[in-house]
């Protein structure tokens, strides 16, 4: 369910959803089949056999779903080649980095949050920084949402929202971690969604609320929660922290990316820095917290977790800033900058001359009459 | 999944998708907290201890439906303040009828047919009937559904359609009982589907379907098999209960929803009367009928039936009147007419300028050329 | 959700969307009830009672199934009357062929290949060939696929993607068998999505993908797997085998459903042929194999499902051509060439003179303002 979501989710550039549908499910399947053959030949290695089960499949589609927040940076500027380049390097290094934090550190992190949501976020911006951040780039004429590419990527986000406490719970032990796990998730993706609605309404001029707001602070709640799921706390902390990534999200979104894009020059086209990184270190502390307010002797705990957060950031740049310099090969055919979140660059769409699609050539039709009149 | 496809449901008003979504996720999340908080204070009365599982986010979430029935009458005319004030009044009168109905009266009624969609709509028509009924309406330019609106909105259907027998079981005794409300619920559904189609193409001229009738008809058998899913019935009368609501709820919205505007000039924007009125008074008819059938000793059981019916549709039309009194105060925002049914009044849609939205924006250049012309 | 998987998939006709997910859902529910009434007789005639569960909704939903990939052959040129005379035919001649593959012939087939698949394929290219083999038909100007009925379809591909492995696994005997039906499904629905791609982008020109190979090829590998889902195979196996069934959609795409319109004047509106037909053939064969393979006793297994192969297609294309001689009858009321391919037909829209849709309607204007220019 995954894919379905993601990908509408992603459909908010206009010329670009078909792009943006079938680069994601290329990019899954491929990451996927690549996580299994690593884990396939580290289990030999150990084990002397390759083995096969559910659970082996879905520790995959974990290491996918990293590839496909990453790509969220510096979708619609890249080819396809460059992307599956992208999810070659990825996994090996998620898989390495999730062995470290989990096995050898010991780091509670049942939904992900760090292992998953941190990890691919930076690297998704080192990655962006080193292959676009020589200059900055004025806004793209074909990246402005439309109303019908919000409408269907906020069915995205409802569809992730709906599957997102399945996908926390997932990897919980049954039974009562369980239970907990989706309860919380559920209360704190509930007060994020109220939350992103009041803080999108108040920032904005005219008390309008921003579609793009909404896509994506809604969901903050869940990965901020993943971390926290299954530990015992009161019903009232999965809310504020809830609502808490939910405005951290917002805020992002209105003051951050502007200003990374404006100092540091980093691109972030799907806004996951918001998504994905704040929420996430917002968790990750959150995470400290509880451990240390729930009995005496955890400082340890709580060291490895604040430890886990440092790796998972730290190896993720390191590995993102390495891999841009293999994308810059010439033969991955980066698309030229006018060619950008165009679907036209990589489909056969078949009704440009015949059958006009709606609205904008019907617009163009219309302008390059006026030219004539 | 009943926030997407209820969202998808009603996206049938063109320029009021993105509003209608939100809007609904909006009043869904807030409704289940709210009412998580009133059931936790009950319980806390009783018990002295608040308690939260996943049986009570269910039973939250039920509450948050009545909600978003209840406003499909007035949507596209009320601000999102207004909303919420609906969700506040609505949902302590809704667990107090509850309440009544199930555990004083003891009615049987495991799909919520009387509790939530009986209630739900007449509450829905009392507010409507209150804010709205002073004069009647013209036909909001904005308000008729688009070919592409349509299909968004046929899509919900067909979602709620596949949830639904999951929808009325999930609260069923595991086994035997389950089992059949689930069956039934298939094939009341079934039934509805097809009577649908037949009974609108009979109903138009040159025989052509209303998108409209077969968004809603084949949801009416679902609506109307709830109050008798886990009883013993033979399959035709599962059958035939499908089709009755599905006749009903078309010629609801052919004949009944026009006279209620010109008579009592009452706006159902949805038609939520005729999907959950009149086929939920149908299935609380059939469940009398069945429960009298049964065996000998059981004519208190019918009576306490037909006394829940009416205590659902009393104290949901009193509640509805009076909660209509707070909806109307100015500080709410209520949008002037001219702006209803647009969702530019709530979002920051960002092509309006720059690069216009597909067809109607184009339509309106051409129509401007036109007039330079 | 296969209803909604089949109905998205079946939007790409741009202005067909309507009727294609209203006529598909009526079929769904006629068929099953149908299925259900047979099966009911049929057991009624040996024990003497009718009996139903979710287990025989379940064989009449797939008889259903059968009956929706039959009448993708001849999508948009048929009323609903003559679709539901399809159904009437089919949905017997289904039960019998089922019940003389599997039940007599021992053929092992969990997903339903054969029986589901090659059975629905021949049989609508049958009723295809007879009812519209007089003479080859031009490519109609509302039969190409607009860039936004693209995106619908392929979210509808990528819904049937995620539950294609439930679908397979349903009626395997739970435990170890589902287990490995689950992953085989899986693996080679992946490698079959990775393999569309690239074979796409090298058959067609600038290696740009095709939307329509992207819509099939990805499910082929779950058509062609589906015989062999609970035997124990390597994964590589499966992998293969998903790879070569999505490599036979393509090219049959690209130069078989071509050639059978022009040599044998068969008409097949969505290609069913490729994503049924050949993969099928593929997977029944491979099932072969591996029987062969597996020990030694086993010739006369592999025989019968060689016998199931050809007991499927030659019953279904018989009873195809057969019904389309009652497909004839006048009063099915057969639509006219120039009103195929359009909602208006089947539909009351009510935007048509009012408020235009997005895009053609536009652009219709802005080419009758052309003119008056």
């Amino acid at each position: 369910m995954l894919v379905v979501g993601l990908g509408l989710l992603l459909t908010f550039l206009p010329r670009y959803g078909l792009s943006a549908i079938a680069h994601n499910f290329l990019l899954f399947n491929f990451s996927t089949q690549w996580a299994l053959v690593l884990q396939g030949l580290l289990h030999h290695f150990h084990h002397g056999q390759v083995h096969l089960d559910l659970h082996n499949l879905l520790t995959a589609e974990f290491a996918a779903v990293t590839v496909l927040i990453s790509v969220g940076a510096i979708l619609g500027r890249t080819s396809p080649c460059q992307l599956l380049v992208v999810a070659t390097c990825e996994v090996p290094v998620y898989l390495a980095t999730e062995l470290a934090i989990v096995t050898h550190l010991g780091v509670l992190d049942v939904g992900g949050t760090i292992t998953i949501h941190i990890f691919s976020c930076y690297f998704g911006l080192g990655v962006s920084k080193a292959l676009f951040g020589a200059a900055q780039r004025p806004v793209h004429p074909k990246e402005t949402p439309t109303h019908r590419s919000d409408l269907l990527s906020l069915v995205g986000t409802l569809i992730l929202w709906v599957f997102w406490p399945s996908f926390v719970a997932v990897l919980c032990q049954p039974g009562d971690a369980q239970h907990r796990a989706i309860l919380n998730t559920l209360l704190a993706m509930s007060a994020s969604a109220v939350t992103t609605m009041v803080a999108s309404s108040l920032l904005e001029r005219d008390g309008k609320l921003s579609p793009g707001h909404l896509q994506n602070g809604s969901l903050a709640g869940g990965v901020a929660i993943g971390v926290v799921a299954d530990m015992a706390m009161p019903p009232v902390a999965a809310l504020a922290l809830g609502s808490l990534s939910a405005v951290a999200c917002v805020l992002g979104f209105r003051f951050l990316t502007p200003l990374l894009a404006r100092k540091l020059a980093i691109q972030d086209q799907c806004g996951i820095h918001n998504l994905h990184g704040l929420p996430g270190i917002l968790g990750a502390v959150a995470s400290t917290m509880v451990i240390l307010l729930a009995s005496k002797d955890t400082s340890r705990q709580a060291l490895c977790q604040t430890a886990g957060l440092a790796v998972a950031i730290g190896s993720s740049l390191l590995a993102g800033l390495l891999t841009s310099a293999a994308l810059r090969l010439p033969c991955l055919a980066q698309p030229p900058e006018q060619l950008c979140f165009d679907d036209s660059l990589y489909f056969k769409i078949q009704d440009q001359t015949e059958s006009p699609g709606p609205g904008s050539t019907a617009k163009e039709e219309a302008l390059a009459l006026k030219d004539q009149v």
